[in-house]
């Protein structure tokens, strides 16, 4: 029965890599798509969000099934409510980097960034494809090496974030350009912070230091 | 044991509603604070967000103590695990009634809205605040009575929301009003789709539309 219900946590903790896998492919080709206003790959991510947010719905199904049918306790417990947590986290990261590419399709052919934001936003989709990354690592082989890398790339991105809208006083874009490059900045920043949320919620996982918090009486 | 059960379940319930009242407040004092640049008003709703994040922890805790406890089956599983969901849209919604204020904050003295977008503006806020009221509204008293309005104003949102670009591409703003004005419109469209999803869910539960594909086998 126990080896049953640790398959059943293997296969969340699979979903869950497969999602955080599907979310990379889609910033690293928003970021392409982004750098070469190229709008077949931008299609490409926009067509493949629907696996994720399947995925997602999949993944929350079986949560469900386990608590209903294993009615799990103490850690496991908590990994399925944090396995829950998590896939929304991703399926919003998913979204965010779909809206990246969303925004190549509505100016192309014009280019969704101006020259002189070239630099900063290929910055940030830097920063964005490697927080992606370093998800998908943690998700894959949870351990706490990635969570000090994840919180310094988001700490990058708010920055950069900050600097986009300090670049944005002093241009002469034009008021289209300006939404452009604030809803791309506010993506990819946002990205970011649900990237720290689910290492949060791996940290805990790991430490403990949210069990007392979480689910007292339980351990 | 069933009625101790029941009490839980409704303690979890009146916790989401007060959460529900509080992002209510939040996006009335926001919508006041951005109509009148009111700092004082801003600061309240920035100040006070930090009560629904605790009520969110308090009620995440009070879910995950039912899910060991008590191993609910059946409805009262998707009542616990509905819950979680609608508890993190509802923190989502009163962070983005916050992020409304904290632009008054930034802008002052000056006003976070040029003369040219106040109309706009206090439609979408007062759409924002009508959503509000609804979801309370749904939370207090399950029905669907309230899911139609609720998707109706997201409608309002969302067309609302691409008019301000419209409106932008021909405005002679400058850029930082831009940017101000797109980031508005970003945050009251976000806090549509918040409360949508949690109508959603309200309405998967009372319907029973989204049981056999959430967790097939337990009802």
């Amino acid at each position: 029965m126990r080896e049953v219900f640790q398959n059943e946590l293997d296969s969340l903790a699979d979903m869950l890599v497969e999602m955080t896998q599907k979310v990379s492919v889609a910033m690293e080709k928003s970021k392409e798509a982004l750098r070469t206003n190229n709008l077949e790959l931008a299609e490409e991510v926009i067509a493949a969000d629907v696996e994720i947010d399947r995925l997602q719905l999949e993944l929350d199904k079986s949560a469900a099934e386990i608590l209903a049918l294993q009615a799990p306790v103490a850690r496991d417990l908590r990994v399925v409510i944090a396995t829950l947590r998590m896939s929304a986290s991703i399926e919003r990261m998913g979204d965010l980097a779909r809206h990246v590419s969303q925004q190549v399709r509505i100016r192309f052919p014009e280019s969704a960034v101006p020259d002189d934001f070239r630099q900063i936003l290929k910055d940030m989709t830097t920063a964005a494809v490697r927080i992606a990354h370093a998800i998908q690592e943690l998700v894959s082989e949870p351990g706490l090496d990635a969570v000090p890398t994840i919180d310094d790339l988001d700490e990058t991105l708010d920055t950069l974030h900050l600097a986009v809208f300090t670049k944005i006083a002093g241009s002469n874009l034009s008021p289209s350009q300006v939404a452009d490059v604030t809803l791309l900045s506010r993506y990819l920043e946002r990205f970011g912070d649900h990237a720290v949320s689910i290492a949060q919620r791996i940290e805990y996982l790991l430490t403990g230091s949210w069990t007392s918090e979480l689910i007292p009486g339980t351990d």
